[in-house]
């Protein structure tokens, strides 16, 4: 199946959800990806593409390396193969890979094209739609990245298969979010079905990232309506900072912020008990976790500012007031806040 | 006054020609010079800005420090300053700190907007046009940037009264070459008046910029008509790179060229001797360098190839049929360009 994506720019590409298909490439290309996901299935990648020249630059994994550094031996690997402006790069891997393939093709030479092959399911659902790319630096993430949208997105449940079970149920959450403040229909089908199966995780995969794209259509630059993506993450970027991003993986982080978001949604008379419980259920079905232990109720509290979205010195919450809908609002009072995380405690 | 762009994808700025005007910014405004331009102008500029926040990042003079080194030490004192998505770079110098503080507002936090107050001739006529931002690395100049379009350009014909007068000429050569490329009565009009005037110089800068203005618009991306901006570009490069970047401006090196190409024109009866003739007289009007000797004619059209333009072992040449418009072709045939190389000889 393929989701068309056509930005208010006209600019145009698919995302293609379905066992990878052979390409023909009359272009130079480079595959980045890392060592781990390079071990599993470059070579399965590597039989399906064609192209004038193919090479491989392998990178480190992990956020760490999420860095210049690493963007300049990406770049450098590009000018010994002399890449030129109709050339192309391919990420394949996670997150990590997107974000810093898509930088790197942004810069070089003032721009060429990418195409996202994501392996996990966290970057399937979540970063092959946004156009985002970026790195860290020592003042906190994504400081430092252009909008470059890739010229096509291939998604292909079959790497899935290699994927750790934790990091599968990560992904998961993060689908579960994008119907809990978007789509009820999809909500009731999750219950109903299970995603561990091909055809059902291809068909979770294609109504996020439709889903996805339709917000982000809406609001490219990030005004609007796309802050309701980051249903669960204002608690659950306290919860990794707390954890020092050791404990959680950030889908497993969202989790538990869902069920935060959803305790102060209930409080404030926006949702129903019932249905946060239903949601609950979904996320342990899948063993993504819902609960965490606050050790300062003040400490955590006062953590929101340091996020690099709290313009203002006002904390932006969204808060369900249905499955399938939501509010987001900066105007939630402390008190109330407080006796929410106080639960947790 | 002002030239309006506007291009395809509908953003639009304006380019004033004028002395600077009092401006208020309501966001945190970052300048970015180097020590010369420092020294000369900063508290003329400063006195003219309100802002939330004003600071000065300096960086060094020169073509070896448009690395991505300084680039970091940009960011880095936007990082230090808390700069938000709102805030704002201002480039203030030559065509090197316009790339710079371009592709740094580029990069930061997805990019956030520039404004260039160029000082220099040159790039008050030429860099302040086309998006283009970048910088140097081994491989080569320009190799990683970004296409990133100034929110607003600036340009006081106060900041030239300190340009060294060989500065100042090299600007003089890029006026002419836009004139000679498209427009005859700008040429006739640049025969008949001194442009050490201020009045006149405004005017021819409208006028360049103008004129460079339509043929950007018309070919964002540089596939076409664009390529005609390089006329005496092509030679240029060669002479840059025999004489190591030493001897010549780069519009210095570009007059040269022009006369060369002029000299290709006439042998391929494309163009007149007698407009060849006036176009070699208005330069040395403004002591613009007209004469060059080549020491070895074969070695310098190999030189052609190393241009990274020169796709597929072509040599691409712009070549005046008239003065007001031009010829662009990659069919010239060795010999007739080697017998033109031993005029220099």
């Amino acid at each position: 199946m393929i989701v068309n994506i056509t930005l208010p720019d006209k600019t145009s590409y698919d995302i293609t959800i379905d066992r990878l298909n052979e390409i023909y490439y009359d272009t130079k290309v480079v595959i980045v990806t890392n060592p781990t996901v390079s071990g599993f299935h470059l070579e399965y990648l590597k039989q399906k593409i064609t192209a004038k020249q193919l090479s491989v630059v392998t990178i480190p994994d992990g956020e760490e390396y999420k860095n210049m550094q690493t963007i300049d031996s990406i770049l450098n690997h590009c000018f010994e193969h002399r890449l030129d402006r109709k050339s192309l790069l391919i990420a394949f891997g996670g997150g990590v890979i997107g974000d810093m393939t898509g930088f790197a093709s942004s810069i070089y030479q003032r721009g060429i094209s990418f195409v996202q092959i994501p392996t996990t399911l966290l970057s399937q659902v979540d970063a092959s739609v946004g156009g985002k790319t970026g790195i860290n630096n020592k003042y906190g993430k994504n400081l430092i990245g252009a909008f470059h949208q890739p010229k096509a997105v291939l998604i292909d449940p079959f790497f899935l298969t290699t994927l750790p079970k934790r990091e599968f149920s990560a992904g998961v959450a993060e689908i579960i979010k994008m119907a809990v403040t978007f789509n009820e229909n999809f909500f009731t089908w999750l219950e109903q079905n299970d995603l561990t199966q091909e055809e059902n995780i291809k068909i979770a995969i294609q109504k996020s990232v439709q889903t996805k794209a339709d917000v982000v259509i809406k609001d490219e630059k990030e005004n609007g309506i796309r802050a309701a993506l980051n249903y669960g993450h204002t608690f659950a970027h306290v919860i990794e900072n707390e954890t020092e991003y050791k404990t959680y993986l950030h889908g497993e982080a969202v989790g538990i912020g869902m069920i935060m978001a959803n305790e102060l949604s209930v409080k404030l008379g926006l949702m129903k008990e019932n249905e946060a419980l239903r949601i609950k259920k979904l996320l342990q079905k899948y063993d993504i976790p819902t609960s965490y232990k606050i050790k300062d109720v003040e400490n955590f509290y006062e953590h929101f500012f340091l996020d690099k979205k709290s313009l203002d010195n006002k904390i932006k919450f969204i808060l369900p007031n249905s499955i399938g809908g939501c509010v987001i609002t900066d105007e939630v009072k402390k008190e109330d806040v407080i006796e929410v995380l106080k639960v947790f405690n």
